[in-house]
């Protein structure tokens, strides 16, 4: 018999790997483990996308933190999966444990605040399951649609691409915004229309780990511009790179689109997308992924 | 401002009334909270069914439980719930919070009876989530498609109705039967294709709470053949009733339908639906509901 070995000696990825080796294949045109959502069939000109998340008390939140915020943070960050995808959300079911003794006030705060994300994304909460446990866990799965000619997934990266980001990052867990962020929706919709970018998907675990995930997926390296990367105000360089939970979108565009894009911004007198590195062949030069993820 | 007032003080059935209500209301054409599983749109001869079920350590399962039977239930338990709305199941997606200590191995098993469940229901496992916890919690959210002419709700139970339950009842969770019971979609597929029923849900809380969803749904009462309840061997009467977790079909069928059911269990030499009861006009007519809940 071997010896006991615990999760936290391997790491989140390791296990996240291990488990998915145990998971049957999913039939061919599913796209399963291994981009921000699932994308399944559809109809002829649509998929269907499909994606969970959970949160955990004093891990993702604390009973301090505005019950309303958790909320739209258990909601909103799957819907970020969503439109890193290119979708657009649509129906979700919400499960909830927590203990015996919890103030009916505080849950109904959270479910306040999953209302009112759900209303501003036209997400309807469509079922749920309510349990008892020690503290409290959010569980929420989400449907969504894209139009097959606007599905982006992480595996589209070439070389000489440049990689953008869709906003500052940093320090999101102390500042709050990781309870009022915005989820890019709009922002997507825009860059697909306008600028369909070769590979996408939102900042949830941190931007070195995340660029990895791209850079994996796409077969590929990259010659990141360290000081490029928007900083949070009030946040370090090194909390931009190591906080995650930014939820802003991170994709790449071919030399043509990027420049296409710079030169809208310019004309906009808008800089809402960022460049902060290229795309190279040399698949061995990844990010530096600093010790941030939830585990 | 007004007193505090804790969950288990209201009880689960008013709490999730309450939240309900906090919620925007579906679009239409869309079934939400409040039967086994949510109807969607999808095709011209389909809907989606869209539900979740979350399980908590210490409260659902234990760790001296063997981790392949825990996987195979939290995914059983939510194919039960599309079986019950006369539906398949297709797709699914699993998050689990676990403490950094947590054996890999556990959590392999449970990932095995996952995936072992999920191949015998032709379901795909296509995303989840893993967080930290101090225990571990399991939450499945599942799709699955049902033609329009199958689809069965809690809803649609008559006066003069028989009410019937698929085996018998009670001592899941001692019996270990919770951890190992197979979800009865052949049996749901067999009544609809051949006796469909009037109304129909799955046994997860117990008979008396569960038909009353179905009579409230309904708008109807029961009168109950309390000694006709299948019970499970080595159960006694009040454990079948009041256990729950014994995930049969408690279904009705027209008067009409009800002898034919009958009769092919006589031709066939097979007793595997137990009439237990008769609807009536009169809604008071409800089943004492006994205390089991997980609230």
């Amino acid at each position: 018999m071997k010896g006991r070995m615990q999760i936290d000696k391997i790491g989140e990825f390791a296990l996240i790997e291990r488990l998915a080796r145990i998971l049957p294949k999913v039939p061919k045109g599913v796209l399963g483990i291994g981009d921000d959502t699932a994308v399944l069939p559809f109809s002829k000109d649509k998929h269907l996308l499909f994606t969970t998340d959970m949160m955990a008390q004093d891990v993702h939140f604390t009973m301090r933190m505005d019950p309303e915020g958790i909320g739209h943070k258990a909601l909103a960050c799957n819907i970020s999966d969503i439109a890193a995808m290119g979708g657009k959300p649509t129906y979700a079911v919400v499960s909830i444990a927590m203990p015996a003794k919890t103030d009916v006030k505080f849950i109904e705060g959270v479910y306040k605040g999953l209302a009112r994300t759900a209303k501003a994304f036209k997400v309807s909460i469509v079922g749920g399951d309510s349990i008892k446990a020690d503290k409290i866990i959010i569980n929420v799965a989400l449907l969504g649609e894209v139009s097959k000619k606007h599905l982006v997934m992480r595996s589209g990266a070439q070389p000489g691409d440049w990689v953008f980001v869709s906003g500052p990052l940093g320090g999101s867990f102390n500042s709050g915004h990781h309870l009022s962020f915005t989820p890019c929706v709009k922002e997507a919709q825009f860059l697909i229309k306008n600028f369909k970018p070769s590979a996408m998907m939102d900042i949830s675990d941190g931007l070195p780990g995340d660029l990895n995930h791209i850079l994996r997926s796409s077969g590929v390296g990259v010659k990141l511009w360290p000081e490029a990367v928007p900083v949070y105000r009030g946040c370090t360089y090194e909390q931009a790179l190591g906080d995650g939970e930014d939820y802003e979108l991170l994709f790449t565009l071919s030399p043509k689109k990027a420049v296409k894009l710079m030169q809208w911004q310019i004309k906009k007198h808008v800089f809402m997308f960022y460049p902060i590195g290229e795309i190279i062949a040399d698949k061995k030069q990844r990010v530096n992924v600093k010790s941030f993820t939830h585990y």
